[in-house]
């Protein structure tokens, strides 16, 4: 089962019916896929990679890797207000994954095509090389143009909010529950971690917003990106925040991996939680203290 | 100068004005990238990811790295017939790369802005991780739905045909010259391997090709994927083969990282190069002698 395409074949079969269908004329199997267009849309897309230790234990299920994978990395996407249509896998595995034979990648395959089925898109295209685990995700989608939410819309005064509770994943990182005992019996932390959700249903709830991104790195981050992007800063109260269960402030702040969307509107969002407010001098405050934006850096220099 | 951020920075300078322009409605720095599409165009799209020591030695030049990555990710959208638009790319450097502060990614991305230059496509998004050296690169274009040419579309009778010689490549590295002293000269074998041409402007002469696809892995090993996809097989007369000034006939059939195209049609192309027939038999010959496929497999498994 070491072959190059009866590896292929195999992930494809754990795809199932999430490998083509409807917008993808052609799936995988060719040089390229060929996926159809709606009139008056535009493209979105971006990339991301997740490598072993960094954005996942090594050892984690192979199942919840893949839908891990598919999820964090369409997050961007709704993010920018977009609708997800497909994605392409570029997957480099070797020894510790092939000592497995097919199943570590036909259980990668079907964790992702659990996502796949959820977010309603294909995993239309891929890649297999064999080298250190890499698994890198190309994600695609369409916007109507007028639609587009940028990180760069801020405004001085607007309201700042998320789409829900942060910290969670990042509470399960710093309690070192990162490796469930049962993958199909995950804790709420876990949960957290390992299932979290891209919030294209949030995009309705949205829409009057005018600037926004997801929170991956975390929130003092991700929201110090907003701030230099629309050319303001902020002011944050801590007990509007809204923490996860089992999370504290300091997870939700600098922990990352959340994945929920932080919006600026110029009124409040039904459905949303209200954290503070973007302001014309630079800079950040939690409480009227200055917060320095920290989170994670894969290159961990100073910021 | 190890700061994720700076580095990305870096990398977008040295794209320079390939980072965004004409179909690219938002370029790199938000979550995604926005892209015109053309009205009845359909979108085709493929990934690859490249190693160092499997697909570049880990200390080649990073400008010509770069030119590589992106024209041998092109090339299967050259393969369908398509029109190439944008690419993006995921990028793991580790210790080696990062010890040369920002100069090894600018260079990288110097020589990605070479090819996307030549190829009139945009880098405009990516991601960089802390990792083993990798660099997944999806490619995006566009191609008319009556003109994506598939491998599966051969018959029985056609005429096999290759754009150009083939084999330099593959004696590049079988040379051991894979490592240029000067990366501003080139052997015109270095030539062939670090600077393929994505064969874009071949599509006018393979217009009534009913199959196709591109030389990566060595015409005996793709030939059979045609064949495979096609339901039949071929007949080659090693006469016709053209063979690349410095390579062999092995070079030509197994060597790989040719990226001239193979297609099968019914009547000859004129400015393509002969090299035999479909057949209703299955199964590969040469000179009428049964010819294993054989070529590049990244799990070195049987064929």
């Amino acid at each position: 089962m070491r072959n190059e395409f009866a590896l292929i074949d195999a992930i494809t079969r754990g795809l199932g019916d999430r490998a083509a269908g409807e917008w993808i004329s052609l799936g995988p199997g060719d040089d390229a896929a060929v996926i159809s267009t709606t009139p008056n849309f535009a493209q979105i897309a971006s990339i991301d990679t997740l490598l072993p230790d960094v954005h996942f234990p090594a050892e984690a299920p192979p199942e919840l890797i893949g839908y891990r994978a598919l999820m964090v990395s369409f997050s961007d996407l709704a993010a920018m207000r977009g609708v997800p249509r497909y994605c392409l896998v570029s997957l480099s595995i070797d020894k510790p994954q092939l000592a497995l034979g097919a199943d570590w990648v036909v259980l990668l395959a079907r964790g992702m095509a659990d996502a796949a089925r959820e977010l309603g898109i294909y995993v239309c295209g891929g890649n297999l090389t064999r080298g250190p685990l890499n698994i890198a995700v190309s994600v695609h989608g369409e916007v109507a143009p007028q639609q587009i939410l940028r990180r760069s819309g801020g405004l001085p005064g607007q309201r700042l909010a998320v789409t829900g509770a942060l910290g969670a994943a990042a509470a399960c990182v710093r309690r070192g529950q990162m490796v469930p005992a049962d993958s199909g019996a995950l804790t709420p932390l876990q949960r957290a971690y390992y299932r979290p959700q891209a919030r294209f249903d949030a995009l309705a709830m949205i829409m009057s917003a005018t600037a926004g991104l997801d929170i991956s790195d975390g929130l003092s981050q991700d929201l110090g990106h907003l701030c230099t992007a629309s050319g303001c800063g902020a002011s944050l109260q801590s007990s509007s925040i809204p923490i996860a269960e089992g999370a504290t402030l300091e997870d939700a702040l600098f922990g990352g991996d959340d994945y929920e969307l932080l919006i600026a509107s110029d009124e409040p969002l039904p459905g949303t939680y209200p954290i503070g407010v973007l302001t014309a001098e630079s800079g950040l405050t939690l409480d009227s203290v200055p917060l320095a934006p920290k989170g994670f850096d894969h290159f961990g220099g100073e910021r």
